[in-house]
């Protein structure tokens, strides 16, 4: 089981670290991708490696994607390969965890219409003009989509994601 | 099944902040004791509240404490009631739990004599000092006691401590 982070510079550091540790905790291989292979730094100073470009992410390696928040999403929305990969992601039917802004990368990709999901106040709007149905709630998913709102509501984010993937992957033993 | 932080400003954020995520995730109510009952600031600059003082704090009412790094304990070593509490701990052979620069509040306090730990490394020497048996690994158990080195350890350090906590609350079942 391997799981995606896609992020840039300014990310919401805890967004980030927080699912980044959590999934280690449970033994899952995280990659974090960037549009440059370099040490990328959050709003609060962190620094994580991103060891892989957007563009040399093969989606079909990945169980799960996260988009943390920050003003990361700003620069990810962008890249037309991130667009690709979120597309991937949806097409499969395969879990994406957005918290915060995250969900701007969604929102370009055009995956958000008729999904039910909850999003960083200011991202509400333009989240609602995207056709979701927004909630404001800690956490809400819809199929393969967790969403949450910022990060207080890491541990109801992290509850869900986590009780997801297990099923999913004792749905997968062999 | 509560947890009790003790920390103060200073605080290393992701040491605070990862595993205060990780318990609330997990259902257990979290405290976290100050010096003074008022927001404290980590050396990113993340905010908590401390909802205790440490005067406040009583000890039976906890099954886990929760020590992390950053200069928050070159603060709380000089508190006595931070001793107290961290003695009551060992006393009753309840979980502690201690990362990076957190066990100095222990080695004043004197509970890790014959103990095996591991700590940041700047602090080995103190420790090894105070008659623990140091071992450089990412996480360390010894009995009630589980010890970490740095932050890039708490996956490990959470994995011990999760499993710990659910053992231990599976035993209390009624």
């Amino acid at each position: 089981m391997k799981a995606l982070i896609i992020t840039a510079d300014n990310f919401e550091d805890s967004e980030l670290l927080v699912p980044y540790y959590r999934l280690k905790e449970e033994g899952i291989e995280v990659d974090i991708a960037s549009p440059k292979k370099t040490r990328i730094k959050g709003k609060h100073g962190y620094e994580v490696e991103a060891n892989k470009t957007l563009k040399e992410v093969n989606s079909d390696d990945y169980d799960i994607l996260i988009l943390p928040g920050g003003r990361a999403p700003e620069t990810i929305r962008r890249e037309k390969e991130a667009l690709e990969i979120a597309k991937h992601f949806f097409n499969k039917n395969k879990l994406v965890a957005a918290i915060c802004h995250g969900h701007q990368t969604l929102i370009t990709a055009d995956l958000l219409q008729g999904r039910h999901a909850t999003c960083y106040k200011s991202v509400a709007q333009e989240m609602k003009d995207a056709g979701a149905i927004y909630e404001d709630k800690e956490v809400v998913v819809d199929g393969n989509l967790i969403t949450s709102r910022q990060p207080s509501d890491l541990p109801a984010f992290l509850r869900e994601t986590m009780n997801i993937l297990k099923r999913y992957r004792n749905m997968n033993k062999p």
